[in-house]
């Protein structure tokens, strides 16, 4: 697939260069953490592809590719929690995103909570076995029936 | 691939349970977000297999798999910048992690950086054409040549 991004460059080029060449993978995506840009807190780590990635860049609100439903969508496009993007950063080697963004709702997870890892897993056990999560802030910040719809949060069709 | 790790259940025990079930893609990877700490800067982002995951688990340091060098590295194994694992983090459908970590060196990129997000995009372009990128907090905090020995760095062998 062509790419309305530059080339990638030599690794000097990718690394220490001043042109945005982003990776996309082999299905034509790359990684995306969102991070609060106040408080720094890392709220979800979504997939974009080429037409996401500019459409972030041209709007400043989060849009992102669903692998499970194969299409486009914009953050908060039914929940009315958009994403805008204060900051926009790629790593050394240009195949993952950091958006520094602010939250125009309360939460960005699906679930109703703040954000998506509200989970801990128990360390130091021996794996092998099963292991078990701790629930960490997981508070629900809204009602996903409310926001999105009876049952629509259950599948994931709400993102 | 046959994993170690309790296999998936439904949405909602994967969602709101209390087994961790995570779930590696097509590759046997699963992407791990590492922040520190207690800045709560975002570091890097990096891949772990099943094997890298038990390891981190297990000895509370980060292990991840280079997809570039096809194997399995322990972070600061060559550095001696080992990431001691404070917190581990699942998200919502258990297929991203975040690692809150406590840093033994003073950063995690292999160019010297603090973290490997060290540039922004230009945001409101029009893509279709070179977009570019501003340094920010890019400043070296150690020298690769020295830490890697010369020239590692530059095809992160180093990592």
């Amino acid at each position: 697939m062509k790419s309305v991004f530059a080339p990638r460059g030599t690794t000097e080029q990718i690394e220490e260069g001043r042109v945005f060449a982003p990776k996309f993978d082999g299905d034509g995506l790359i990684p995306a953490i969102v991070a609060d840009a106040w408080s720094g807190d890392v709220l979800m780590l979504a997939w974009m592809n080429d037409e996401a990635l500019v459409r972030s860049i041209e709007t400043c609100e989060a849009w992102f590719y669903s692998r499970s439903r194969g299409k486009l969508w914009k953050k908060g496009e039914s929940s009315g929690h958009v994403l805008r993007i204060i900051e926009l950063k790629v790593d050394c080697d240009q195949d993952a995103l950091l958006l520094r963004v602010e939250q125009v709702g309360p939460g960005v997870c699906h679930t109703g909570r703040a954000s998506c890892f509200y989970r801990a897993v128990s360390l130091r056990e021996t794996a092998g076995h099963t292991l078990l999560l701790q629930f960490k802030k997981a508070e629900k910040v809204f009602d996903p029936n409310v926001v999105y719809g009876e049952g629509a949060g259950k599948d994931k069709t709400a993102e």
